[in-house]
């Protein structure tokens, strides 16, 4: 069966595996298996925990076909870095890279509702002076072109839900658009 | 000659070029080819320019023996997703992977610092009940043990530089260290 890694910082939730169950019975509904990153299935007082954790997630995403990224902002205006690690270690990989937001909004907008940005040299900068990319896009261009480029267009809701890290819709057009993708004709045809 | 990608958000900064002939020169010093992401080299009033930016950033990477990439904090407790994104990429096609960061503090710590940050069921959580990473990395483990396993341990100064976006020593390290591994034999015997 074809194998989706799950990646997100899902796993930082308090309902986190609750979280990963939902996400993973959605897959077997379109015909896929998820796996879910092992964060919560290793005890975090073990000295090497944060290892293993690493490498059980790299032999996931090894043996998975896919990845389905969360890519909603956490802790600031952008994505969670976990996540947009393995999003890039995927695409590195050839697998087909599909991803989603909970948060409609462009980049350079979000930053306009956070913090104090303005022009420079027909540019957008920040309070430092440093750059905001201003392209329109969701997130940073290198992972919003890998989607287009290597999977899908990021999925968005119309608008943000009210519950930005529960409503799995987003994620479950997701599912769908790779389900159809990885649906090789022959398979097609023995199921 | 061996090259390597110089992923970072050194690209948002006002003085983006200049650092950038900075890194190459010192990669240059040490017997290595530096590539320079193309932000600032194309026009971003082209209706393609984000695109033209990936396509090219990521032609230099599959190009590129190994990478260094820049994960001071950026805009929030951690790295630059851009950069991450890279990283991973990188680690994906098994290139030799290297990071620096000018924050020498962990991830927990700089969360403490910075916002309301709890224990809950013996571990760390933020404001919104999100799980914080405490395992006193610098940031988050996959790109941390990612770092450990396909390259170098991530380097870090003593202390904090007064200047964080333009002291390249721990950059300098990190290029001395890529020059010794990507020394093979034969190219020392032969050069």
């Amino acid at each position: 069966m074809t194998k989706v890694y799950l990646a997100g910082p899902d796993v930082f939730l308090p309902d986190a595996v609750d979280i990963g169950r939902r996400k993973v019975e959605l897959c077997t509904r379109h015909g896929l298996t998820g796996l879910y990153p092992l964060d919560n299935a290793i005890d975090p007082a073990a000295s090497d925990a944060s290892l293993r954790i690493f490498r059980g997630n790299q032999a996931m995403m090894i043996e998975a076909d896919a990845v389905i990224a969360n890519l909603t902002p956490f802790r600031g205006p952008g994505a969670d870095a976990g996540t947009v690690y393995e999003l890039g270690y995927m695409a590195g990989r050839g697998k087909l890279c599909l991803g989603y937001s909970n948060d409609p909004t462009s980049y350079a907008d979000r930053m306009r509702r956070f913090t104090d940005v303005h022009s420079r040299d027909g540019g957008l900068v920040d309070a430092s002076g440093l750059t905001v990319e201003d392209f329109g896009l969701t997130d940073n261009l290198m992972m919003i072109h890998a989607l287009d480029l290597h999977g899908c267009p990021l999925v968005t809701p119309q608008q943000a839900p009210a519950d930005i890290w529960h409503d799995l819709g987003a994620f479950e057009t997701c599912v769908r658009l790779a389900a159809e993708r990885l649906a090789a004709p022959h398979a097609q045809a023995s199921g």
